[in-house]
């Protein structure tokens, strides 16, 4: 039940409204291992340069992370540096240094190439595709990835998204690959490429999950037919008062989707959706915080709280039949 | 159990990327009392002009609508025309003729006085006010805005509001009237003028309800409290795979929610939330027509059909016990 991930580790300069931050722990290869840790293994297949402090190769160490397919190469870490402002919504991004990152190759150890769980961080699909011809039969592989590959790379980034299980894009990038701003009919568009499943990140909206098929529920029916509510699955974010830096937000999204389903091996709908609440859940913690800050200190109690607060959020009761016991309006 | 709603009837311009309509029936109050009156009797205050077509008049009095209180003024009838782009999520106002109601004063017939549902739809807060003076102890009042109003007349609106049970408006209204990104501090500030509850329509992304107080969740608490769950509930949009034109959705959002507290006279917790979804519901047929057209053609199995859809597309399972039973990780 051990989770492979691959994907960058890096250095961040962050600033938000809430302050700022100088070379600190950041790529989406150590958020999703920080919070994935908290669910089972985790084995990272990163590199880093000669530069990285050695205080963060402690610090991941100390999570119970596996770090036997982290590369250190001669060179500088990879760097990002972005800004969000007031409204938290829009990150630009100043400078991205890929550093030792622009020679990457992963190379998964012998051992960890049976990994049940893969989860393809947001990088090149190309090396997407290498980590894919690497494992051996896992049993679940998801895949995230961004606007730059959509553009760019189109066509790797398609023959990946058709070779893994479960897709994670956020709102914009569904639409972008689409060419098609309805989110349905771009939802299904990329789950005729052969995922069985799409989870849509909707930032402060949440997730929407969707089914390539469902038991009554056809991949060919439209999308739009009775079965709507069984293909689909729609999570709130948690709602916050204060969020303080929302880097990582969607790698750990996927962390507590693969982290609930690894730890579980539940891959029925219901667990699906269980693990969906979790990443949302996950996320919520990480916005909390500059870096990895809030997620070294998360308890599993403060996750389950929140857990239950997000069902009692999103709970109504059934239409009583009684309501309307003689409605018989016919307008003209 | 009747609805009274003040607001304005008229003539809409419309195009969207599925076609463009000419002069066809629009205005709040139009949108508003057609969905609304799938549940109860619901009383129109608002002006016409002269021009305004009696086919129009029939096809409202043949829904059960009281026009009482409808003026006929010599004039023109209140014209609007908007675009709506590719991506339906912004609307492009084109034209705006007030005409007839630039003059337009609320007078609420003698025996609708004692209306005890009354809605009031988007209008100056000054007629808002006025009605409200009319009116006599009604059992719950409810108020919709915009941003035009946040902006020029911010002073009596906030009279408004204060008046108010209920308060509805979109998110960005929300943001705009509390200058605060965040929306649960947006909410709290809107909340501590007197309303009970406010309703942040999110278009696309649903509608949250935020409650002023909950039985074990004081006014004074912080919004982020432990009682989270039971302060604030969120339901998303129905999801669709065609949206023809959004216009009134917003307004029949209201209708939906107005229309099912005032059939039942549930205002509970748990009705509120259910009269939410039946908000939720209504505006995704509005918005799958040009017009009021989809909604007259709705029937109450159609409604109910699509509530427990949506009650399936947001159901997950409590957390199990027993997933985490020898859970133990201390991150440093």
């Amino acid at each position: 039940m051990s989770i492979l991930v691959v994907g960058s580790v890096g250095l961040d300069d962050v600033q938000t409204p809430f302050g700022r931050r100088h070379r600190v722990l950041g790529g989406a290869c150590t958020y999703f291992a920080t919070a994935a840790s908290l669910y089972t293994q985790v084995c990272i297949v990163a590199v880093v340069g000669t530069d990285f402090p050695q205080e963060h190769l402690d610090l991941l160490a100390s999570q119970r992370i596996d770090l036997r397919g982290l590369q250190i190469a001669e060179g500088d870490t990879f760097f990002w540096s972005g800004c969000y402002r007031d409204d938290m919504d829009v990150c630009e991004t100043l400078d991205t240094q890929l550093n030792v990152f622009a020679d990457f190759h992963p190379t998964i150890p012998e051992d960890l190439r049976d990994a049940e769980y893969v989860f393809l961080a947001n990088i090149d699909p190309e090396l997407q595709l290498e980590v894919l011809d690497q494992v051996r039969n896992p049993r679940l592989t998801a895949l995230d990835s961004m606007n730059f590959w959509i553009t760019s790379k189109k066509e790797v980034l398609t023959e990946a998204l058709s070779r893994v299980d479960v897709v994670l894009l956020n709102e914009s990038e569904v639409r972008l690959y689409a060419q098609d701003h309805n989110l349905l009919r771009a939802a299904q568009c990329i789950l005729e490429l052969g995922p069985q499943a799409l989870i849509i990140k909707r930032g402060a909206h949440g997730a929407m999950l969707a089914l390539r098929e469902a038991p009554s529920c056809p991949a060919a029916e439209s999308v739009d037919a009775g079965c709507v509510g069984e293909r689909f699955f729609i999570a709130p974010a948690y709602p916050l008062d204060r969020v303080v830096d929302p880097t990582g937000a969607g790698d750990t999204f996927a962390a507590g989707f693969m982290g609930y389903v690894a730890r579980t091996g539940d891959l029925s709908l219901g667990g699906m959706r269980r693990a969906v609440v979790h990443g949302t859940v996950m996320a919520s913690f990480t916005v909390q915080d500059f870096s990895i800050d809030r997620l070294r200190s998360l308890t599993w109690e403060e996750l389950q709280a929140r857990y239950e607060n997000l069902r009692q959020l999103t709970f109504f009761e059934p239409a009583k039949g009684d309501e309307f016991p003689t409605f018989s309006r016919t307008l003209v």
